[in-house]
């Protein structure tokens, strides 16, 4: 929108910003789609209209409940404001029901629900398909502290729990998830983990409990239509109604009297 | 060797027989590699007894140093009485220096020390490749309880400081290496971790100091050759005398006065 912001980054479905003041930046929201490892891309116009209105109102709810995010406020359809934060290079996932990898990996049928929620964690590192790792590199190699992987443990299941009230709540089964946490450095020198990045249906799988219908992104890794209608599903049941939609065009229109 | 032996499992490289005794086995060592989850097999004719003969020392040795153990003793050759475990189905994967899959896995160099040991644990189902798993879907899926992953992580440390340093003591660097635990119920009704299979260069990396040579199964699936020179070789270091050798049939030497 404005072209003389600085860009920071740009990912597969994001773009970071400078923000409007040191620490803050701009996390705006592309309509790109990609899987496996971006080897499969396409476009779905409105889908970062979409993931923008959702990750907003889950991380704002999250902030209520006490769970830390970089979310501060959206500013516009595609943008919201967030904290600056040093991103920790693992994608967290956590687990209810079988699906993807997991199933594959241990030869478990998808859909079979988990003795447990499990959590994995995934080294962020698009070269090398990001490797599932345990605490034992995460450690080894610096990545993160015990007692931060103890803390995003702690974080990702508390998200789990909510985050399966608010789906259940709607008809919808939360099977899994994926969320980054990074790093806030206090003037005081204390370090303090935040959840960061999104939460939208580009990082969970949601399934509705009576159609069984795919409500996330694996409409697009399995080819099966109807992604943008998906998304825009699960916004109205969360009562989010996607304001300035794209003006139509329109005369005066006639009321028909009986 | 005793045909009316009750054979009860046969593996890749061993078979295990029924003891002479409730609770006890026999584990023997056969001549057969394989690679690769046994898509790549081959037979190298004393390899068991080399290994038999490994094992049988290094399980000795750490039974003296207090890590329990299966191993009661050997009986010839290629046999080795055993105590009778419930097998934890994961192999337990030391590493101290970069090689084989890990390197690939992460993006490293082989041959690279790493910042501190790294235990792994892989799921042993050759259907599913044996696949690397983390302490979630090990407790989640009940394979073993915290307190056993506990116990067999300080286990495996100490057999690696053991084996690093009787192994740096014959000139051989130990790169990593593969162990797998059991459980002994006691008439008590405590149930005890034990070191159970074998250790031997089938499921280490040896790397000679000096030369760098492979002196393990590396050989083989790499088609290297020399895997039984090799194997000869850790055991001659070890002190090991491959005691009955093939008896080689000879007449009267006449010996040559000068
Ligand atoms: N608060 C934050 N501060 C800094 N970086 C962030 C923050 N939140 C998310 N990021 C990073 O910004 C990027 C978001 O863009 P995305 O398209 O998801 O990238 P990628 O293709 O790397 O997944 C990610 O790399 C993510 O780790
Ligand atoms: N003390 C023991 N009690 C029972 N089973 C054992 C014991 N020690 C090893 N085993 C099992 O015996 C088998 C040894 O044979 P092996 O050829 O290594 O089999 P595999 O092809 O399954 O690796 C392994 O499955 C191992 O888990
Ligand atoms: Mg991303
Ligand atoms: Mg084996």
């Amino acid at each position: 929108m404005n072209n003389r912001r600085r860009r920071i980054y740009e990912g597969k479905a994001k773009v970071l910003y400078e923000g409007p003041e040191p620490g803050t930046l701009i996390q705006h929201f592309k309509d790109d789609a990609t899987a496996f490892n971006a080897q499969k891309h396409e476009r779905f116009e409105g889908k970062g209209v979409l993931n923008n209105r959702i990750s907003e109102y889950i991380f704002s709810r999250l902030n209520e409940i006490g769970v830390p995010t970089h979310f501060i406020r959206r500013l516009n359809m595609r943008e919201q404001l967030i904290r600056e934060v040093e991103i920790i290079p693992l994608e967290v996932v956590v687990r209810n029901v079988v699906a993807g990898s997991l199933g594959t990996r241990l030869g478990l049928e998808e859909g079979m629900q988990l003795p447990r929620s499990i959590i994995e964690f995934y080294y962020k590192a698009d070269k090398l398909n990001d490797p599932m790792v345990t605490e034992e590199h995460i450690t080894a190699f610096g990545w993160a502290a015990p007692q931060e992987i103890d803390e995003m443990m702690a974080l990702a299941l508390r998200i789990n729990d909510f985050l399966s009230g608010l789906f259940l709540g709607i008809g919808i089964r939360l099977v899994d998830f994926k969320v980054e946490f990074g790093r806030i450095y206090d003037p005081d020198g204390q370090v303090r983990i935040v959840l960061a990045d999104e939460i939208s249906p580009d990082c969970c799988r949601l399934w509705d409990i009576e159609t069984k219908d795919r409500l996330d992104k694996d409409r697009f890794r399995r080819d099966m239509g109807g992604l943008l209608e998906a998304y825009s599903e699960v916004a109205r049941r969360l009562g989010i109604l996607v304001d300035n939609p794209a003006p139509k065009p329109s005369g005066p229109v006639l009321v028909q009297s009986k």
